[in-house]
């Protein structure tokens, strides 16, 4: 994504619909009109996901986590564009989710395609490493879900591994999302460009 | 695997390498000369994987599993040719293995290529249902691991789900064995089969 001079201007303009400056932070329920349950995405990307479903189930409250301002700006132009009065989205980086985020008020969290970060000394940085699991397991209500999906192996394996050690439950499991693919199933922009080159898409729902 | 009437026969007059009269029930380090570790592979069919890995190691002892008397006549003929004493086989269905086993006393669990059982109703037919789980924990000397490969989809999504459920360690987990296959593999008749076809196969480790 080609950088963007004026990417904190246009999205603070738009702080009807972007946090850029955390101004929610511990309050995030105040930056949405009707009060239902919150879904969480955390690497929004071009936002393709989190506005269908926004679309899709106008009953929940969805928040977009994106670290990259310029990546937000196509997120902000779909909410403006549909309309949309349940997404909301933040610029933050998911290591700083327990500043933002009360305890308890989280519905679900979602993750799609994350940085796959293949050297192990990066492991750290992958977005379902144990120290972000903990994250995830504050900010949620009791036995909620994170669902992941993604197309990179090696960072599904080491999911898996992870929620696993993590005492996580396994709810759903699928290693290849587009044999027979499932009707709700939306694919994201990532999905969509690795599907095309062959690659299977990897899914599972894990509960704390 | 076409019926051979003379199968019985055959095992029964190698009964120091078959057992098919559980003779060596709760006794099955008598069947052995050496007393060694025992690793135990249920389902064992034509037996390239256990006779191979015994042969790479002469200080374990090997148990193949097999309900399949005509399979069996197989493995006891590559027994036989390749002169391992550190093999020796049982005509048993898996059902059963707790009257055979004592509690800890062996050291690993392999399986390979177990039948799938597809449908729901037949779920508890999968080696890895946890009714089996539980056999496995039981004659499993503390922290051992079972050790599982699959082109089986479907088989290997459950079993995730069900070791993960049972509350079984994740060590180890290959969503492609043959992509950058670790020299220690040792392809069994179906894995050389399905890999041909293209399928991926499947493995994990874990432990109880
Ligand atoms: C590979 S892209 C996937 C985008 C989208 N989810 C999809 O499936 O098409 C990963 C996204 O996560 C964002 N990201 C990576 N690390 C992040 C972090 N620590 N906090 C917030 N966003 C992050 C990146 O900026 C990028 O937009
Ligand atoms: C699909 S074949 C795989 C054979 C071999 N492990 C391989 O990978 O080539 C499954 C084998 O497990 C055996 N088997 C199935 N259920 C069993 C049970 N309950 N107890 C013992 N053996 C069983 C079958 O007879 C068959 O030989």
């Amino acid at each position: 994504m080609r950088n963007k001079p004026w990417a904190i201007d246009y999205l603070q303009s738009n702080n009807h619909i972007v946090d850029v400056n955390s101004t929610y932070s511990k309050k995030i329920k105040e930056f949405f009109s009707t009060d239902q349950p919150l879904h969480i995405e955390v690497g929004t990307g071009m936002g393709t996901f989190i506005t269908t479903l926004a679309q899709r189930n106008p009953d929940i409250n969805y928040v977009g986590i994106e670290l990259d301002k310029n990546v937000l700006i196509r997120v902000t132009e779909k909410v403006l564009e549909l309309g949309l009065t349940n997404v909301r989205l933040l610029l933050l980086d998911a290591n700083t989710l327990m500043d933002y985020f009360n305890e308890d008020e989280v519905d679900k969290v979602y993750l799609n395609f994350s940085d796959p970060w293949p050297k192990n000394r990066h492991a750290k940085r992958r977005l379902t490493h144990s120290n972000f699991l903990t994250s995830y397991k504050q900010l949620l209500k009791q036995d909620s879900i994170v669902e992941f999906k993604t197309d990179n192996r090696g960072l599904f394996e080491f999911s898996l591994m992870s929620m696993n050690a993590f005492g996580m439950k396994f709810e759903n499991l699928d290693l290849d999302v587009h044999d027979d693919e499932h009707e709700d199933n939306i694919r994201t922009e990532y999905e969509e460009k690795f599907s095309q080159r062959g690659h299977k898409i990897y899914w599972i729902q894990a509960s704390f």
